[in-house]
């Protein structure tokens, strides 16, 4: 597994340069989603269940971004889904440089790769991440259910820039003190528009709704069905 | 419940500004500790589960961190322990001169606390605040069994800088794949001398063992018996 070591940006205008790669995404047919949550919500197990649908309709790829360690990409690799790990050097987040960087090596990497869909895994972190636009069309965030229904309040700019959220570890509500009304009442004061879906990445549940949603959009990003 | 909006400092140093505080919190007869975790781990259900314990054998108070919300002090004060709200205005972590902030204004609203135990519950994030000294004697990071045995390789820093571990949510272990030796395989390469406790602050089990040896940590820290 190839590591990249990202080189940390210390832009004037994130905002700027995050817009200018979404158009530059879009030229080279790449729909990028920024996937975000806390650590151990499941970005990496909802991935692979996903995967069972995306493939053979879709041709997608994972950036998968760490502190250290390459668990994860390995993890997505054994499973045969192109991937690339991105270390960050200790840094929270990334931002739409990062981001940028972390495309070309890809790109490098999985040179039979001519576009689709490519997700990029951010830093386990509800807060840093949701404060940088990485240039991506679609913003995702994981809230597993032992993590309790009260994040959306504790954390509300995630919930504002997510616009599609993922209640995931459903099979453990039975364990869990989680009030789906409560935590729903949360998010879309926050962010009225936010789509939720609920999953379990470990029995499969809703997986299905929720990667024909992701495709549906892709289609929509990239202007084409069938990449 | 008041709510105290802390100030962002930009020092320079904040290593010797955390030397500083140590020392004056010294003085005040307070021994501080750091409460870190990744948000939904369960740091305040495992600070209500310790209150039983300490309640009637140690002084001691809570300051509560968070982006927004005042859940979590609401619930400390429901349970009758001393606390305060602090918010970091979207910061992501808290450094010494911000817990200096907060300690003064919990001594404030709580003129009869008289020294003692003291609690910063950080920021829900297994980054940031790891790389900042706030002052505190003692630094203890909670992982939950949902969030998976891999999180120490994945965020190392928070776990060379702690020096209590405890793994929550011991009650959800037959749901969940986690498997202890692999976690401590990890835990204990980043940091051999680290203290691992085992509980569940939803059934009790493992909390009177934690709660004796902070009461003994603080004994130590404080050099008396008592308080």
């Amino acid at each position: 597994m190839k590591i990249i070591d990202l080189k940390e940006t210390i832009l004037q205008d994130n905002d700027a340069d995050a817009a200018l790669l979404r158009a530059e995404l879009g030229a080279q047919g790449i729909c990028l989603m920024n996937l975000m949550s806390a650590p151990g919500s499941g970005k990496t197990s909802t991935l692979l269940a996903l995967d069972k649908y995306f493939r053979g309709r879709m041709n997608w790829g994972v950036m998968e971004a760490d502190i250290d360690s390459d668990v994860d990409a390995l993890t997505l690799e054994a499973a045969g889904v192109p991937s690339i790990q991105l270390h960050t050097g200790g840094m929270c987040h990334l931002d739409a440089d990062m981001t940028r960087q972390g495309v070309n090596a890809f790109r490098a990497e999985h040179p039979d790769y001519d576009g689709g869909f490519m997700v990029l895994e951010n830093i386990g972190n509800l807060v840093c991440p949701a404060e940088y636009d990485t240039g991506a069309s679609i913003n995702l965030t994981i809230l597993s259910v032992p993590e309790g229904d009260d994040k959306p309040a504790k954390y509300p700019l995630m919930y504002r820039v997510s616009d599609v959220l993922v209640i995931n570890k459903i099979d453990a509500l039975p364990v869990f003190d989680f009030d789906k009304v409560r935590m729903e009442g949360y998010a879309k004061t926050l962010n009225p528009d936010i789509r939720i879906f609920y999953i379990s990445a470990k029995t499969g549940e809703g997986v299905e709704a929720l990667a024909e949603y992701l495709m549906a959009r892709a289609t929509t990003v990239l202007g084409k069905e069938g990449f």
